[in-house]
């Protein structure tokens, strides 16, 4: 990590005091500390405390402590309170958390009468699948989107401090006023959860045989539906409102599929059944990044044997003809002794790379559905 | 490629005719010459049949032809009009067809009155993105499930055959009755399809800072969205009932979810949830082999910088500590510099293994959402 642009906007000596040493509140003051800023914790519970301190996620709080940002890092259904109380407590601070749901959190502080135009909400997505100190990581922000979210009272000012928090941890910051981010968290995460749960759960009963047949289809589409119900719970709990709207419109569309179904030749069914597969087209083609179906580049699938250093040599050999994978997925069928490395490269190297590695002896292969 | 089975259970001098010269009977052609059997090759159109025996795949049929085994490769629509008239072409042949659907086509056969002692339906699970002889390999079927669907007329010596069919070609056969493949096609392919596309969808309009926001989980349940809109409306269409059965139990279970979601802090709500998502977690554990979150390995998630080389390195340095990937994913966050490889491994060598990846200078980090 380079110069901290947050100390400068928070000013000489400007401290700023992380209240909850979870995963986040630990993962952020050792990446503050790190770039060398004074970081206050704190934690209802002393042991916890102890430990994110120990961790050297910063330092206890003192007397005389006037921090000028502070950062509320505790789960969604405590975070108003604790907001509310800092905006109290540190009367020239502004306050943000970085709870999941931000909406909710705004309309519950405005309903106390507290001083909103000092609290600006922001959401870091990111995360690990274990929680809690022990497992927070000063690098569990690099490259992700970090939302912040502005309303009626908060001002430029203060999203450009939260701005050059996010940046100084790596993350890419995106302003999306509070609705919008509940609404956006419930289309992106948590409507495509509930969607992966309730397709794996037709796999319960039946034969043993049915699964069997799974291709790389299946495969992704419920990949998530192996996460933590616990977890889920909350999250889905705490933005029902966005995510049952999503998932409304998504049943009003199964609706017409199921109707075409009902009579796939009559007139209409057809189209029907068309559009909804253009719009998924349509829509898959809106996430940005190198992941997915990319029309942006070309693909080869190359069988490797399933041995140890048979991938890395195919890497090695794509590397030796001077060419950047741009993406990589791998796909082993069950009880084949051969897997295949479907290789994304930019399309106007892919059919010399593909007669390179036929000459140096590896099989390409068709792809499968 | 090793000595055909087929050629043994077809008897000396048994020849397999192949009817329809498309991606599959082409490939299944090539593989079948590679093995030393006599193919003989139709097809409706002059031109397509010439491309096919120019590629390597068979011969043209010549008078005296008395085909073993013929197999129909062409769509499902046109199948058991084929396959009727090749059961009356050649009284002495087992005939097959490979349509990604079974039970209308049989019961079409039986409508005609055709002679389905001498059919048996199956289906290799294999495919590539493009159609067409020009894409046709012998290998599109290594490692693919292929379905052998029998039925009251049908024995087990044909099914032998079938079988070593399928063994020949690097295929792992499996059983399964008409209605039962086209219910098991439907949960494994078809409705993930129709799911997916649906999910997408819901994608489009609005900002794009929202699809920005997206994850992993996002791009592994809307990759198959991307698939070809004119192909998938002849799937749907010819398997519409099994996919209205498996996509009306999905809304069903959904329509549950809404309720839970109106009201998510009322008595039974929450249970509601968790029987969803737990539910999910059971039906992702049935599916076999190396992929999705699979409870037999263990994870370690090392970062790598965005360079040419860097990936190849890592995994030869895997290789160097003596540990065998199971199970290799990236994930690259739109404009970082830094992607994240996830290494499944055996759970006892894990923690061996990042040792040593940290003491080789590898920075491991946390999991994202």
């Amino acid at each position: 990590m380079t110069a901290a642009r947050l100390s400068t906007s928070l000013g000489d000596g400007g401290s700023v005091r992380i209240v909850g040493t979870g995963l986040l509140g630990t993962s952020i003051g050792l990446a503050l500390r790190a770039l060398g800023l004074d970081v206050i914790l704190a934690n209802r519970s002393p042991a916890a405390l102890r430990l994110a301190i120990d961790y050297g996620a910063g330092r206890p709080a003192a007397d005389g402590d006037a921090p000028a940002l502070v950062i509320v890092a505790v789960s969604p259904d405590s975070t108003a309170d604790l907001v509310a109380a800092e905006l109290d407590a540190h009367p020239q601070a502004l306050v943000t958390d970085v709870a999941s749901v931000k909406a909710g959190i705004l309309a519950d502080l405005l309903a106390r009468g507290a001083d909103t135009s000092r609290y600006l909400g922001s959401h870091p997505m990111a995360g690990r699948e274990r929680g809690g100190a022990i497992s927070a990581r000063a690098d569990i922000f690099l490259g992700r989107p970090w939302v912040i979210a502005p309303h009626a009272l908060s001002t430029a000012a203060q999203e450009r401090i939260l701005e050059d928090l996010a940046l100084d941890l790596g993350s890419t910051p995106v302003r999306l006023g509070p609705d919008e981010h509940d609404r956006g968290v419930a289309l992106v995460s948590h409507v495509p959860q509930v969607v992966s749960s309730l397709l794996a759960a037709r796999l319960l009963g039946g034969s043993d045989a049915v699964p069997a047949l799974a291709g790389q289809g299946l495969r992704d589409t419920t990949r998530i539906a192996a996460s933590d119900p616990e977890l889920w719970i909350q999250i889905l709990g705490a933005n029902a409102g966005p995510v049952a709207e999503v998932l409304e419109a998504f049943r009003d569309e199964l609706d017409g599929v199921l109707q075409a179904l009902a009579a796939p030749n009559a007139p209409g069914a057809p189209t029907r059944l068309a559009g909804m597969l253009t719009r998924g087209n349509q829509g898959v083609a809106r996430i940005p990044g190198k992941h997915g179906s990319d029309a942006r580049y070309a693909s080869l699938v190359v069988q490797v044997a399933d041995e140890p250093g048979e991938l890395a040599r195919l890497l090695t050999e794509i590397g030796e003809e001077g060419v950047n994978m741009e993406d990589l997925r791998l796909e082993h069928s069950p009880g084949a002794p051969i897997g295949f490395a479907e290789i994304a490269v930019l399309p106007e190297v892919a059919s010399t790379l593909g007669d390179a590695l036929l000459a140096r002896g590896w099989q390409l292969s068709g792809g499968t559905s």
